[in-house]
């Protein structure tokens, strides 16, 4: 039924297109110029100056200053920024490069960082990351509260350095004082309805980093298949992945993908959704509840069945195991799209529902079975939080006061009231599932959602702490997840950190025009998103 | 006005999908399993016997056999396969596959080719691509009328070869007697709109070959820019290109890309579409009209000016140049999407049609220019026949006999009756605009095209010479454009090459997905096309 819908609108579409084999570029294209050198997304307070000092890549250095906590997250980030400002495959030519000074400008010989806090091991829902960059006359500073700060000033700062027609590198004087409007600003990536290769997915925390977006929200298992490799249940791969031994993520890809984030600033939310959606789980452990019809079973599963002991005892040792793999406070459990046809059809299930004294209300089961998970949750790790989908608490199920709510429905301003006036933290994401594709300029649609739009105090705003851009992978592998989720998810990134007032279309068409070019630059191949143009460097194979 | 439309579709679209977070796959993927060693598309006949053959890499030769013609395009094709076959990046233990032989099955030491007609240097229209192959224990040979059947029947060979679970090769014992339904199966690129690098270009050869596509459509100039280099008018690409040494096609480029196509018995033609989609040529050539607001001409310039005698100095040198570079046969001369407002405003234009009395009717003017068109490419190059779009004979054209015209608007069998009615050979593309991309199975809608689905007697429908399908190049570049295209062409590919009465959609679904995971064992980045699983060979990066 669902795949209908795709398929009406295929024809709506072209029925509506056929006359027209090519759009006109959209007017506005003829009149915004691709940015050179702006900062994405675009930072809370910058101001620009005429001076220009030109960088030598034989005597630029990044240094700490004297009485700067000196982290390991940024002495690497200090050789990655060296090679994304330097040593581009592309700046062939750079040695050619004439070093003595053109009269109008000045030399930089260093980036001063100073981070005042002392270093943490992993990004988190509170850290700060605002920054102070400033750079003037032959002298460039980077100041920060934490190590995450310095890392966005960073990248701040590679994207102001310009390569002039000469060849040369140049960055005019400059003051940026910037820090995110939003603290968590994610992306969901889905590897279950098809493998993505962890080669690829640095590719996107590469990407996600440029963008300065923090949380990798990784769905990584679900019905079709079951690639996380656990060592307390291995059967759960062995039996559930497309293939246990090239279609898994290993204790070790998954150890390497986190490190890799968080050398980045990025955080990985791990999520593993229940008690729907689990198909592939069932292959490997029993604890699916057995369909039937009228007496007999079929050989089809439903959702997780909450009546079993064994569902439980799993549970206890499973989510123990995933608190001490993924470092991050928060656990994504899921709790979406329980399918209750099966739970209604299995007559031990309608024995418990007697039980329990439940009726027919069978959200009162799926309450049961979230209740008793989050309290698995408290029980193996007190310290350990919870984002979940929003069905949870539109069943009422009652969660930790500090539990984060991931809305994805529509209407989604309703349900953003509904979950704030709960008092409860929330995610949103409906307004962007960039895996619905369609023909044209959609990341205006993106870039034009905002996430305070509903009716609500002051305070219930206050419990906004961001949202989503979700790609889930029917459709999407290593093949195109990067040039389909970039630069769309970019118009994400921007509405997430940038001011509120920041909502011209057409000035962020430049903006995401340039910051496009400077993805294909870094390796990252971003699609083209508006109609026409070019990038000066072009993907190669 | 034309941007809306997207837009709309965008708003029903999320509406009507925002009840589900992802759609359930379609049921048919469930019992649709994927193929293994099957020809694609399906040949026209075939049997297949349970025997075996093994390959092993040492031995395994192609050869012609004594009364062959020795080909070029075949010698150099054997090497090509031979590295398909044995030397994938993957196989990378093949050195280890025991060479013994399992008992069941025989050794298979060699290929025996003959081509039997002299060999041909450029396919063409007319080529005979039917080829008939012979596995029996033991022993395999390949008998085709031309080099361009043998060419076809070394793919469906290296198609039918499969990697057995030890890691050896085998090949059934079978017989297949093949030919294309359609002489002209074709893909359209359009690199004005965004830049194409050549290496992209020869993957997507790659791909043309691996799926038997026989013309390359090369959309290479238009509005937005002119990357050919001509020699006889170097101001077009340095006036009209995005950049004139990084973003254009050198004449080594295009002999290149021709080679390679060639190679793979595909023909190339370019289409240089005018009057209309050349704002870009009037950068270099002051050939387009002056658009004027009352007495003022505005800086603007409209279609190309029918009324100048530079136009036709400047086309006669240019066409006898492009017919020149392009080897094949037929020239595409566009002739789509005029826009008359730019004509209507110029006041020497309005002279003109007053002293050729066309009153208001400015298809007569089009008339004009396409007819002297027309008579230059008669004149320059008598051998060269023409392709065009409709709209030249809906504005009733006189064009010559053996003139194809490609049908791209709906209602389209209306179209392919009127147009095999006049006596012209027919191409179909409406159905096939792959650019439109949409959410869901897309790949249905353009398989269940069915060229032949209009009224009209054998004689009209003995004149359609096949179709196209059409990516253009708004929204994809080489970031983007092999993964887009394939496997969603591959649809198209199998309804223009297979039998009328291939219409299984399940069972093409589980070739296309061998198809699909053929590609990314070539390394051509195919996307997922059905919601939901995997290749044995994944995307690395």
């Amino acid at each position: 039924m669902e795949l209908k819908i795709p398929l009406l609108i295929i024809v709506l579409f072209s029925c509506n297109l056929v006359n027209s084999r090519r759009e006109p570029s959209p007017k506005l294209k003829n009149v915004v110029p691709i940015t050179k050198g702006q900062i994405f997304p675009k930072p809370q307070n910058q101001v620009t100056f005429d001076n220009r000092n030109i960088l030598n890549k034989k005597n630029f250095h990044f240094e700490y200053s004297k009485e700067s906590q000196v982290c390991d997250v940024i002495s690497i980030a200090f050789n990655r920024y060296y090679k994304i400002i330097f040593g581009s495959q592309y700046l062939r030519n750079m040695n050619d490069v004439p070093s003595q000074l053109k009269s109008d400008a000045s030399s930089l010989n260093r980036l001063l960082v100073n981070v005042h806090e002392p270093c943490e091991e992993y990004p988190s829902l509170e850290s700060d990351e605002s920054y102070t960059l400033e750079i003037s006359t032959g002298l460039a500073s980077l100041e920060s509260k934490t190590l995450w700060g310095a890392l966005r000033g960073l990248e701040s700062f590679s994207q102001l350095v310009v390569e002039l027609d000469d060849g040369s590198l140049s960055v005019n004087n400059t003051l940026v004082n910037d820090f995110p409007r939003f603290n968590h600003r994610g992306i969901l990536l889905d590897t279950s309805r098809h493998y993505i290769r962890p080669s690829i997915l640095k590719v996107h925390l590469d990407a996600m980093e440029a963008n300065k977006m923090n949380v990798f929200h990784w769905h990584i298992v679900d019905d079709q298949s079951f690639p996380y490799v656990s060592y307390t249940y291995p059967e759960l791969s062995k039996m559930g992945a497309y293939n246990p031994y090239t279609h898994v993520y290993t204790s070790q890809d998954v150890k390497e993908i986190i490190e890799y984030a968080r050398l980045r600033g990025i955080r990985v939310v791990a999520e593993f959704d229940s008690p729907g959606h689990t198909e592939s789980w069932g292959k490997g452990v029993p604890i699916l509840t057995n369909c039937y019809d009228g007496e007999k079973p079929t050989n089809e599963f439903g959702p997780i069945d909450p009546t079993k002991n064994l569902t439980y005892s799993f549970l206890k040792t499973f989510v123990k195991e995933l608190t001490q793999v993924f470092p991050d406070k928060y656990l994504h459990l899921g709790g979406d799209e329980v399918d209750f046809s099966c739970w209604e059809s299995n007559p031990a299930i309608t024995d418990f529902m007697k039980e329990k004294g439940y009726g027919k209300n069978y959200s009162k089961l799926e309450e049961y079975y979230m209740q008793n998970l989050l309290d698995i949750v408290n029980e193996v790790s007190p310290k350990t939080g919870y984002i979940i989908w929003q069905e949870v608490v539109d069943n009422n199920v009652v969660v930790k006061p500090d539990t984060v709510v991931e809305v994805w429905k529509d209407p989604w301003p309703e349900e953003m009231a509904m979950v704030t006036n709960l008092g409860y933290r929330a995610l949103l994401s409906t307004c962007w599932y960039l895996n619905y594709i369609s023909y044209g300029d959609d990341w205006i649609k993106y870039y034009n959602c905002e996430p305070m739009d509903f009716k609500g105090t002051d305070e219930q705003k206050s419990l906004v702490i961001g949202g989503e851009a979700c790609m889930w992978g029917e459709y999407v592998d290593g093949s195109n997840v990067i040039s389909r989720t970039w630069p769309r998810a970019s118009a994400v990134a921007e509405r997430l950190w940038s001011a509120q007032n920041v909502t011209s279309v057409r000035d962020a068409q430049g903006r995401i025009e340039e910051q496009r070019c400077r993805m294909l630059k870094r390796g990252i191949k971003a699609e083209p998103f508006n109609g026409s143009g070019h990038c000066e460097y072009e993907v190669e194979n």
